[in-house]
């Protein structure tokens, strides 16, 4: 039963080849393992104590020097959802899930602090302490999305609010020092429009031993390629791959969505990026 | 059972104060909730299969775009071990893992795709494509931490590799446009040296609900201080509390460990940084 397990998980995140993966199995790792990003929610309200329940996750990760240089906005009124669905490209599910947390990198606490007590904070001037905050608020929504999961629930990060985190901070009323590093659509998913795992590259690029290896095989870039094409092609979606996707985006400025300006919005937030 | 198991939890995450939050509970919550970050270890080696299934349950998160510009190095090499100590301020605990992982934010294989295919990338030399590695990597982590503790390991992330990222670029063989974001060191727990769960800030500070509400309230910090102050009484550490040691660690760029250099450090590795 394990066995059967771990074989079907490894078979849809990896395709069929890695099916055999010498992988250690129980609950929690098929949770893991069985993760998809949702984009369509029923309207379903979630139930009381949920939000609180998923923050007491998120703030159970770890914590850079238990700094806690993070916060989260949990947004519920329609109007803010269609803000911030407008800044990420006008995202439907931004709209249409019940909740959309917003994690923030935030040094606006400590300096708060820092102010009122009369001591320096020179320190959060420096590009170290916003990187702190984007770790540390990444590693808190992931332990949220664990627990959602867990509880039923589904959810999608949206990366695209860093298309204009200035008025993503206007929207959220955010103080200087404070940057929402992505959005968080968490809802119950419909089962009317189902997502699916989605396979990834095999272990042998992502996972190096003693010393980095071969990070762009060209044999195992191919391999994916194929993989991920017949995956596309089981969705109905176009059969680009991977390797034609991913260069499309990271091609150059004009195809950042605006990211391309994230530096001087930063400064304009008021980060030193020392 | 389960709610003698909340209410638990919650008085280890947030002090007594906070053991009634509305909290739902599972099996998964209560892992989530116990963790803590582990600096003792045993010297036994992990059972054959830990490592991938680690890396499957990473790569599970989820990746801005599918972009998966992350990486992991596993080294178990003694003298490898002995150099990332040595950048992490000397932290015996790397040396006594039998397992360090290093997670990268790797732009390095987009980057030889495009070359080989000779294709423009461009889009890489931006602040914002460093961000996406940088965040995929700490969701891939943490997905790894989750797994490592469901099979009964234990773990700790080592920031301090951020002292040096170029020392450990170099220990590790990484290629350029490559960034060690932070290690980890994972094992089974030492039971003579046991680790306790860290208490957190209110909900109060760290949740907003629609707009960004209080996030330095003096009572709420001044009751985060009490509670840390008799945990750190409990576990004969100096009685600190939060406040002074948070911002001793922000005062200054004397107090960074060398992490003040940290964008010098990021050109010599080849980033944009645009």
């Amino acid at each position: 039963m394990a066995e059967t397990g771990s074989r079907t998980a490894l078979a849809e995140r990896y395709g069929p080849a890695e099916a055999d993966l010498p992988v250690a199995w129980n609950d929690v790792l098929a949770g893991l393992l069985a993760h998809r990003s949702v984009r369509a929610y029923r309207p379903d309200l979630l139930p009381p104590g949920t939000l609180e329940t998923l923050v007491a996750a998120a703030q159970s990760a770890a914590s850079s020097s238990n700094l806690q240089t993070w916060s989260v906005v949990a947004v519920e009124d329609p109007a803010t959802k269609r803000r911030l669905s407008a800044v990420a490209g006008g995202q439907r599910h931004v709209v249409e899930a019940p909740l959309v947390l917003v994690w923030l990198a935030d040094l606006s606490r400590l300096e708060a602090i820092g102010r009122r007590q009369e001591r320096p904070t020179e320190g959060l001037a420096y590009l170290e302490t916003l990187l702190v905050g984007i770790i540390d608020a990444a590693l808190a929504a992931q332990n949220a999305t664990v627990a959602l999961e867990s509880l039923g629930l589904a959810s999608v990060y949206i990366g695209a609010l860093r298309n204009d985190p200035v008025a993503v901070a206007e929207a959220l009323g955010l103080p200087p020092n404070v940057l929402a590093v992505f959005g968080h659509c968490v809802g119950y998913a419909d089962p009317a429009r189902p997502a699916s795992v989605k396979p990834r590259l095999p272990q042998s690029l992502v996972l190096h031993k003693e010393r980095y290896g071969a990070g762009a095989d060209p044999a195992g870039v191919a391999a994916y390629d194929r993989t991920l094409t017949a995956f596309q092609e089981g969705q109905r979606l176009e059969p680009l791959g991977w390797t034609k996707a991913a260069l499309e985006r990271v091609r150059g400025p004009e195809a950042l969505s605006g990211r391309d300006r994230l530096r001087a919005a930063l400064e304009r937030l008021g980060f030193g990026l020392r």
